[in-house]
């Protein structure tokens, strides 16, 4: 398991996922503020959200005040939540994967549970009980 | 801006993205140890990829050693790596907007240098300078 190659790759698609979040956040306040921009934008951004850094760079031709104002709404974006990302995403798989092998557990013993006969009165089937529990 | 939602929504992203990369990682080590499950698993995930979690979930009524398996290798992931990304991607960004910013500078410097004569012996036009510039 390469840890490090892990890590940077994760850091990559973090960047595009901030990116995102600024486009979102920028369309929001257009759409308060300047509808006629806020169009423009959504237009403009529809087909290219998956590659952030391409948007940016196309979008500094075409309309650099507005490139400008997405690079530091995602320097504020990045700023503010960066810190609190790994305990969130520590829990968040620590629970989630508790809750698997809960549910997990629990249909084990529902198993043994349902199928008393088979295991006090004659041999036990695995593969059929098994196949009965789902 | 709702950092606080950003964050949320962070956090669920990059765990997707933790479990896709504990997938990939277990089909990796199965692709040497065991080609008839890697191929089982390979097929399993190709169209479940973009949700994690309903991939674990239908995994542990399928093959659930290869479900504890893959949550396993995504907590020693998680575990690994969350401490460095907030540097990561704060420093990644960072990076990237002074890279557009500077770029943007040296156009708009080439932009003035090219169009010297406009600048002093006419009334310069910026709309036909801005234009020229692409």
């Amino acid at each position: 398991m390469n840890l490090k190659q892990i890590a940077k790759d994760t850091a990559k698609t973090l960047q595009h996922y901030m990116t995102y979040q600024a486009i979102k956040t920028v369309l929001i306040q257009l759409s308060q503020t300047n509808p006629p921009q806020w169009l423009w934008l959504n237009n403009f951004s529809a087909d290219k959200i998956q590659d952030g850094e391409a948007l940016i760079e196309e979008l500094f031709h075409e309309k650099p005040e507005l490139a400008l104002r997405i690079i530091l709404v995602r320097e504020n974006i990045v700023e503010g939540v960066a810190e609190f990302l790994p305990e969130m995403i520590i829990t968040g798989i620590q629970q989630s994967n508790m809750g698997h092998r809960r549910q997990h557990l629990e249909r084990i013993t529902q198993l043994n549970l349902s199928n008393p006969s088979q295991k006090t009165g004659q041999q036990a089937n695995l593969d059929d009980a098994d196949s009965s529990s789902d």
